[in-house]
């Protein structure tokens, strides 16, 4: 049996099963994530996906938590920059580069007047600035392309870029 | 020294004097948040926040990852219902409501059509569904009250309702 060396370690054939699978049965491509989060007290809550140990979460002392993990508007800014990460790995693979290295810096700007209570209004993050630091076996307009791909592309990227509806109901009983 | 018996665990006075610095200063609401993501080869991922343990993140075997860890979409749900349980939490404590068992599940509606560059379009979430399990010492009405607050003050659940403005560049050299 040969071995196949793969570029970026990245299986980019089951990638392309999975594209295959969509194109004979579009219904293939409409998924559902979850994620299931129990109070610890205090600001202290933590995330189950699947089987996988749970993502903690706490607040900085100074918003009342006992800062024992990253805080909730964090955690966005994480998935964020791990899935524009991926996109680069996966899209770059795609496309033959080999990447050396691969780095994202994720910073939000977050007025605390609403959270607080303080003032009516939005929120969330204001803004959301990003600088991708990549090393990688290809030319500028290479390089170009596949960031203006990875962006075009993004689910949290898109998730964050887009008012997503979102329902919160309470449970009966 | 008297010690105070914590309502929930959770520090309330902190937050107090949230309030009063930035009434006193709104400057004091401005907040920047970080996060910063290396690549581990394939689509495996970390997000460093703070000093805290890395968030690792990973792809299922069918999106051609190595399934170690949660996805970048799973992280989004998992922060959003981080931020309401403390929300919860912390606007329960501010009423003198003692919470018995919180429990918060969210899922999230995708389809990959986008993603896997089959379609133009949203690749992002189409839409979130959350059911809050709340047990707390508070009659209908007091709860109903806390759970439109906390809607109203969400900084995760707002920063995903909303379109929120999003730079993504590369670091020149």
């Amino acid at each position: 049996m040969p071995t196949s060396t793969l570029l970026n370690d990245v299986n980019i054939e089951a990638v392309g099963s999975l594209i295959d699978a969509v194109r004979s049965d579009p219904e293939a491509a409409a998924t559902t994530w979850r994620a299931s989060i129990t109070w610890n007290g205090a600001f202290r809550t933590e995330a189950r996906v699947r089987g996988f140990d749970p993502i903690q979460s706490d607040e900085p002392i100074a918003l009342g938590g006992s800062d024992t993990a990253p805080n909730p508007v964090e955690q966005v800014l994480a998935a964020l920059g791990n899935c524009l990460a991926v996109g680069y790995a996966a899209n770059a693979s795609a496309r033959g580069i080999e990447l050396r290295d691969l780095r994202v810096d994720v910073s939000g700007a977050l007025d605390l007047h609403a959270f607080l209570g303080l003032r009516e209004g939005h929120a969330g993050f204001d803004d959301i600035r990003v600088i991708v630091h990549l090393d990688a076996t290809a030319d500028e307009q290479q390089i170009a392309d596949l960031h203006e791909h990875v962006l075009r592309t993004s689910p949290v990227g898109h998730t964050l870029g887009a008012a997503v509806p979102i329902s919160v109901d309470l449970a009966a009983g």
